[in-house]
């Protein structure tokens, strides 16, 4: 155990509150993998429960493509949704917040507290186009300096699926002292064709709306609203089972009207409204450069490749993976458990629910979560 | 047999010349399937091989999506990409046109050559957002008009697969007693919600680009080749295996510039290429009204339901399917053949080449049709 005997935080007051209460920690500038200066960096960071006299109970729980540090808690003024694994962190629950302290951060290039595109630069202006291309491994290092300034010498696990997945990935593969166990849900070591194809095409979807303006929208009254609904609906089917789907909505019209006469399938409405959520929560900006981040994503980059990044990582990890998971194939998460050295086994959720399955599915998603639990006991002894 | 001991064309100069060369059969006025009249249609048409003395050989080769009349043959001015079952249908081929007579037309509401929405209505002015929705028995009810015209009771054999197969689907189920057996490859008995919220996204997109004018693009000088683009890119990926384009492509920078560097994955490059060739051959009012006619394909409507409607059909059927087909997965041709009265079994060829092996999986299709051709000289008689 790397931590001091007893515990103490070099500055408190950028600790948020144990009650979820939303706080910002000004990180400074992050020099980003392509060589990019980012001045003035702020992430926006939850907390849930407190930290040990020992300091070695802390989890980083990572957000997906269009989260934020909202894990847990009911819908508010600031969040549209409940967290997005509400009911899974709290007292008593899988990550039992008696036991751990539970910190989420918002990416860097997000939209919701951290710094991101629509920011302002320090010429008071909106970064917009101007705002540099973040890897997974820059969100990581932004984490990482967070960490840093809030005293956090070892993670006790780090936990994500889909991009939170890469990041928790990232974490452990660049930073093993610092994590102690991983959860690794629903990703791959690296993006595949057809996520980079899907992603680039919903990029341009974004991109052929005239309201966006070359990526410079902020402040104009004009947002590339359409474009990023369009986008959402492409990306939604992707996270979707395609059996799940069809039960549910199959080709039926919306209100008994055929659309060949005029009126709209089901699912056509299912996607609007998903559509609808997104663009009225998310900047169209960070869609675009979080799903680069996504795209670029490859555990192996200057690492001499995959398999041998893998084979350097220790950490106990748990990886885990979804039948129906047409977006991060389970091929992908075979991949990983079978060249990660601190993975003994893949573990499969038999749901229909598609790659949402790491959000959706509770029950699966509550026994690997309290199963990481014990294997961050287990490893912190 | 039904057709007359010695066959005679109704109006030989209907007929288009048997080597390939396009022709063009004004077919009157077609009554749509939501009440639309829509008079003065014109179908395109090409022709591979003579009538049989009994007219009792001629096959219907029906084109998917973004296909046209032109099956076989090389590139030439008018198509810019050799036919789509090129090598296929010709002298000795699987289809043996020493022995059939093959035709196809480009379906209404198509681009290449047949009445569709950048043709000139009744009042000199293009159809544009006034031409009226297209069901694929709409597709059928024309060409059934066409082989009226042509003087065919019978069609020896009907075959296609994607768009093409949901036509002849329809044409089999609609028309029993015009159709002696069929061929219905990678396509369900009715659209699923992934399909139709796939297509519904890129019509989207298409009508998200500022030059889609409300669907009055025609004669502006503007053309929404951007939300084409983006459509073709979301279409092509639902085309092929989703394997099989990780292994061509992977996440490989095009030029060996990390695309967080500037650069761009080569499976964007790729995507563009497709999207260029798609937007330089088709119409986007064409692809809108065609991706919708896709979505209201449902062999059950208004026949008490897809299973009667399927156990309904006595014709002779090959029906095929694609194992790594992930817009038409193997199920829905599990359906079709344990539905369909007159389908023995289902072929499923195991290709990694997803839904477009219907039309690049050669070898597989070879045997499909001639076995298809068998079948049609037993039932002929």
């Amino acid at each position: 155990m790397r931590a001091p005997s007893r515990w103490r935080a070099p500055d408190p007051a950028l600790w948020p509150e144990p009650d979820g209460t939303l706080g910002y920690v000004d990180i400074g500038s992050l020099r980003m993998e392509n060589g990019a200066l980012l001045p003035d960096v702020t992430l926006a960071l939850q907390r849930w429960g407190e930290v040990s006299p020992k300091g070695d109970n802390v989890i980083l729980a990572l957000h997906a493509l269009t989260g934020d540090s909202h894990v847990t808690g009911p819908a508010d003024d600031e969040h549209l949704s409940p967290g997005w694994w509400d009911g899974l962190i709290g007292p008593g629950a899988a990550v039992d917040t008696n036991e751990w302290c539970v910190l989420s951060a918002n990416s860097v290039g997000g939209c919701r507290g951290s710094t991101g595109p629509g920011s302002l630069a320090p010429d008071g202006k909106p970064w917009g186009s101007r705002f540099p291309a973040v890897t997974i491994r820059d969100q990581v290092n932004a984490e990482l300096q967070l960490a840093n300034l809030l005293g956090i010498e070892r993670f006790a696990s780090v936990l994500g699926g889909s991009m939170g997945g890469a990041r928790a990935l990232e974490w452990e593969v660049s930073y093993p002292d610092r994590v102690a166990t991983a959860l690794v849900l629903a990703v791959g070591a690296r993006a595949t064709a057809d996520q980079i194809g899907t992603q680039s095409a919903q990029i341009l979807a974004i991109k052929t709306d005239p309201h966006w303006q070359g990526g410079d929208y902020y402040g104009t009254g004009r947002e590339p609203e359409h474009g990023l609904g369009v986008a959402r609906r492409i990306a939604h089917l992707s996270y979707r089972g395609e059996e799940e789907l069809d039960e549910r909505f199959g080709n039926s019209p919306q209100d008994g009207v055929e659309p060949f006469n005029g009126g709209t399938f089901s699912i056509q409405s299912y996607l609007d409204h998903q559509a609808g959520k997104l663009v009225r929560r998310f900047d169209a900006g960070s869609y675009v450069i979080l799903s680069d981040s996504l795209s670029s994503h490859d555990v192996g980059r200057g690492r001499g490749g995959i398999q041998k990044a893998l084979a350097g990582c220790p950490t106990p990890t748990i990886v885990g993976g979804i039948t129906s998971d047409r977006l991060y194939p389970l091929r992908l998460q075979e991949e990983l458990a079978a060249h990660l050295l601190g993975c003994n086994e893949l573990r499969v959720l038999n749901t229909d629910k598609g790659h949402d399955g790491f959000l959706t599915d509770f029950d699966g998603i509550s026994v690997l979560l309290s199963d990481t639990m014990d294997l961050a006991r287990k490893t912190i002894g």
